[in-house]
């Protein structure tokens, strides 16, 4: 290796050393840290943020990078690491250090009035810090650069080569598509899921999501479970990431499936390559990505038949009140229950995106100006009416239901559904490629399955934008027909 | 304010946060850290050290401080907030890199070798890095400078002020008047302690060391409990100041009084004015004083009859197969009967300062040659024989016993009983100052007492030196009658 590429490396990992002693902060921080620690908390990460910039944007590190974007003796992995470095610095020096302190105060002032609005059902307390997180985002857009949308240049932070564009043009598929077909099952006999909201020790919950990482091929050496508010997997390096979960002792779907998905989450930092911590090639390729390797493993294999043939004897044998009569078929169906509701996080594997799409909608006009923040809650009870014929009967319960906008995050909600389809096109591909996988599944060993994904997603690092993994995994790009096909032949067996 | 205070204050705030992460980091360590994690936790922990040095010695800094230790216009306190700045850099700067650097190497490897030695019970293992910590200490001391004895150096790192010939002069105090006074009350009939080992349910013990936490006035809404392997208390501020506990089933003190004590030092951090963060007036005076605080509350007021008859109802509901029919005296003298043993942190608050006489008797000799490290077991087991009358059974349980060493702290031991000694001291003018103050403790109410700690002690930071701090408080300096008063009239009372 070069001195000079040497030297990148080495700033690398002090960078990645940084962000993980901010991710340490950032877990505490959802996990364990004190009430009255918020103030002092909130300056710990703003310092370490600063310092991360500085390192990353210092002169002689600049150096180095374009230094080393002529240097032809690099392998095509270090060439690789050094372009994605590049675009990083360029994107960073965008923004002038009055703007980061500008947003990083706005942002913790818009989390406090956002929480408040929530608890207090009000959103005229949100208001205006919404206005000016728009506003931040429309100056982030034109700082950043965009070709066609101003929109664009925030989905770009999220999912490299995402567009406005070709999002109208997946959420068309979802909306001709997905919303008849949704239609469709709602208008058939509905399954039963009483069974689902009985009462459920929190300790014997517990014990089962631990026993399903671990079958997973979740490392408890390299990682840990903990209680938050609101579950997220967190990774400081691959040998140290951690997810949380919640409980709710009527409802197991509540920890159940969040432990599987961020589980899920999970698997892919720990998959990635340590030798090159600090470097693209040992970070995640995109949020959708990310969110394809959570989905993957909570819907298309923890809501499948073959899944529970491993695992519902063990629930039977932990909670027999509510399973001992009820059959694995039954029970399969009731953990598929489409339903429409209020809440993102709470909707079945379907509307989920309806969800999505609203929001996505939403972002898009308030960028456009189309709407005002004013405007939102009308404007997003309608679409609620519109796409999931509910009446939103308070804020809480609607606009103000996610915590992502009060963290300046506008464009980050698109990959979550991006993230299901690629799931659905790489489950395709993996059960292609290993004729044998649901076999396997329905015996409780996940490896192969895990390997597969090491192989051709994990190790990758961010060497490629989620585009060109898809093409490399599955010989096209995101194609919406693998989801609707996934959903039409799992559903139309439990529907009939 | 003139502007060069405010920016020594605001680079001492930065310096403050990046201890206060260090802290978390620690904390995290001992607490929650998966297994595999350690490696990278040693590179964000150096990463971290490495940085607080660079800030607190960075040229400019230098500077601010040189030119405000001149400036006339400053207010007391702000003066002695430059003064102790000053020393602290004066004593850091004399530290070269490579010097730091040699020392984070050697502590680490020396830690997993102490680990692994005490483990399989065979100090060989261990021997050759401890020959190193004791050659990094004379180096140390060296480069530090002593005006007497090289042993000077070190303990000023942790006791400023304090020095051998002082030490000397204590301990023969302990000889001369502890001892006899110890062995008179072992040729005495012997206490029962049978009713606290019972088998006492985990939980119930958490709870209870929580309850008592609160009345103590620890702020849990600014710092937690969590188990640990390892009891210690921890500040990253004064909102955010944790303890952790241990837990032994068959054994109520394990977590009781470890709860306490930590408690104790918990109060102290939670009481420094947080205004001055980072400061000298928001750190603690020194880990003498700190000690005071941690064994005032466990042993003069946690062993005290008037504390238990405010507690012992709570004890006696909690675990009634134990206490139902112990009466609240003979609880009493369970819980402060002495018994020599081999373990210092199992000592009864007597034989517990021969542990540390050992210590430091053997930390003088290390240091000016008298016995080398080969030697070290033998003479250790010599000591306990000479001072405890107990034959050391294994390396495991005599010099291994402590993780001090391998962290390259000697010099740190003499302060447990300097703080002992100092808790006597204030507690006597607590009681003389506040006569009220047992009626107060019997009915559970603690605040007077912590408003004076606050007050007296707390509030000061480290603005005086421990011996400042003790004149001010009692009118005299470190007087070792005190603890000798307090002892013999406790246990007169306990032995008849």
């Amino acid at each position: 290796m070069s001195e000079q590429y040497k030297a990148f490396s080495e700033q690398l990992r002090k960078i990645g050393l940084i962000g993980s002693i901010g991710g340490l902060l950032a877990w505490d921080n959802e996990v364990y840290k004190p009430e009255k620690a918020t103030e002092i908390r909130g300056e710990q990460t703003a310092f370490v943020s600063g310092l991360a910039h500085e390192y990353f944007t210092a002169p002689e590190f600049e150096k180095i990078v374009l230094a080393l974007l002529n240097d032809k003796s690099l392998s095509e992995e270090q060439s690789i690491n050094v372009q994605k470095v590049h675009e990083d610095l360029v994107k960073q020096k965008k923004f002038s250090k009055a703007f980061i302190q500008k947003q990083s105060l706005l942002v913790s002032e818009a989390f406090a009035k956002w929480h408040t609005a929530k608890t207090e059902n009000n959103f005229l307390l949100f208001e205006n810090s919404l206005e000016k997180i728009v506003a931040l985002c429309k100056e982030s857009a034109e700082i950043l650069g965009y070709e066609v949308h101003p929109y664009d240049a925030l989905l770009d932070l999220y999912e490299p080569g995402m567009t406005t564009q070709k999002l109208k043009v997946i959420f068309a598929n979802v909306k001709e598509q997905l919303v008849p077909y949704y239609n469709s099952l709602l208008a058939k006999q509905q399954v039963d899921d009483a069974c689902l909201h009985g009462t459920f020790d929190q300790q014997k919950q517990w014990d089962i999501s631990i026993a399903l990482l671990r079958q997973m091929g979740y490392d408890m050496a390299a990682g840990r479970q903990d209680y938050a508010p609101h579950p997220f997997s967190i990774s400081m390096h691959p040998t140290d990431v951690r997810v949380t979960t919640r409980c709710d002792e009527h409802n197991l779907s509540e920890l159940i499936w969040s432990a599987i998905h961020e589980g899920g989450h999970a698997l892919y930092e720990q998959g990635l390559d340590a030798a090159y911590f600090g470097q693209p090639q040992c970070s995640a390729a995109s949020l959708g990505i990310h969110e394809s390797q959570s989905r993957l493993w909570e819907n298309n294999v923890g809501r499948s038949l073959s899944y529970w043939k491993a695992n519902y004897p063990l629930m039977q044998k932990t909670f027999p009140e509510s399973f001992a009569n009820v059959s694995l078929n039954d029970f399969y169906k009731a953990i598929n229950k489409v339903e429409p509701g209020l809440i993102r996080t709470n909707a079945d594997e379907i509307s989920y995106h309806l969800h999505v799409l609203i929001r996505f909608e939403i972002e898009v006009a308030l960028m456009e100006g189309e709407i005002s923040v004013k405007e939102l809650p009308a404007y997003w009870n309608s679409k609620y009416k519109e796409y999931l014929a509910v009446d939103v009967l308070s804020d809480a319960l609607g606009v103000l239901q996610d915590v992502h906008w009060s963290h300046g995050s506008l464009g980050y909600f698109p990959t979550y559904s991006i993230g299901s389809f690629y799931a659905a096109q790489f489950y395709s591909h993996a059960e292609k490629n290993m004729p044998q996988l649901s076999e396997k599944i329905e015996k409780g060993e996940m490896s192969e399955l895990l390997d597969w994904l090491r192989t051709n997603i994990h190790r990758k690092g961010r060497l490629y934008n989620s585009e060109e993994i898809c093409a490399q995994v599955t010989g096209e790009k995101l194609n919406f027909d693998y989801f609707m096909n996934y959903v039409k032949k799992k559903y139309d067996g439990i529907y009939g």
